[in-house]
């Protein structure tokens, strides 16, 4: 059976995610290589609903509903698009997944890894991330990226919560870099885009047989 | 500290559970019990929002995001309503909680019970019902009096997912019954509401000092 290649790209907000998987999309298309993106919450009709009350409703959510809620998006995602594709060959990329879980509602909301472990098993089915990019920047850029874009200047929920939160995400992070470190690989965001994107073109090199 | 009591009521669709659940209200009440109820999901603005998504959408829900999104409603209801009342000491009566989790997504959804075990785990931080009970009736009862009653004529997802179904959900509940057998009270629901009633309240005098 062939069997595809899943990346995840993690990081806070305004680290540039967006514009590397385009980037990253752009290049392997270039190579007539099937790719299909995804993001989270949403990349299916459930992920959307989910994803109005997660980022754009004024609902009260604690921390233990919002990983149920993000898990219940990701499962639809994982069953309906990232494992058929995967399963086809294809190259999966995801803007965010399960490690967002654990920076977000973990790390910064004060829930036990080990206690979001089965809930992340349980919505995975087994997808594992071949490779994870980590965007890595601190708060004060991230606001200054803000400021400066019009596109950003809107608010969700969790861009909302303050520095000393987005620095236990970051934190977050760079734990789970380090814990998972065959998987994760680190890059400075803070850098140029077009330094970062040959960082993350020279990864994919490394360690996938991508042929032109 | 003082500590209320939880009963929950399980059973599958028209098995009286709302209306036994108001005789036995009232019936607290002139006793000067103070008494919240809630069902499930629901109970809190975020409850209605993930109950919308899944009785009232059309949207694909595959059985591991049904069951997430019935705990993400679960969570937020145990920590915002039945915790803070059991605390007050009064008497919590929920409308399903998370037996019909095992019923409906487990035993019917055919996912395993030892992987739904951490996800409501996770959801009812430790608020385990000092009694449920479970108005057991068969498919074809339900059937006649979905019929015969219009209120009950229009099916939710759940109402409108067939016999085979049903008879997984009745089964699965019967089963639970059996593996919690302290904890719960099966009554025949298919006998006139005032004999449930006198049954309900027979149980509820035998285990609880209820005063007059």
């Amino acid at each position: 059976m062939e069997k595809g290649i899943l990346i995840s790209f993690e990081g806070g907000e305004a680290c540039g995610k967006t514009s590397q998987i385009k980037r990253l999309v752009s290049y392997l298309k270039e190579k007539g290589i099937e790719v299909v993106t995804s993001k989270e919450p949403g990349g299916t009709p459930l992920g959307e609903a989910v994803r109005n009350i997660l980022l754009h409703s004024n609902l009260e959510i604690c921390p233990r509903a919002e990983a149920l809620l993000f898990n219940a998006s990701r499962v639809q995602n994982v069953l309906d698009v990232i494992k058929p594709a995967l399963e086809q060959g294809k190259v999966v990329i995801l803007d965010r997944f399960y490690d967002s879980t654990y920076a977000y509602e973990g790390y910064a909301g004060n829930l036990e890894v080990e206690e979001l472990r089965p809930i992340i098993d349980f919505a995975i089915c087994g997808a594992v991330p071949d490779l994870t990019f980590l965007l890595d920047i601190d708060f004060d850029e991230a606001l200054r990226r803000k400021n400066a874009d019009e596109n950003l200047k809107n608010l969700d929920r969790f861009e909302s919560k303050g520095k000393a939160y987005h620095e236990k995400v970051r934190s977050g992070f760079l734990q789970l870099a380090k814990d998972n470190a065959e998987r994760f690989c680190v890059i400075d965001a803070k850098k140029p885009r077009e330094e970062v994107f040959e960082e993350i073109k020279k990864e994919i090199e490394k360690r996938f047989d991508i042929k032109d």
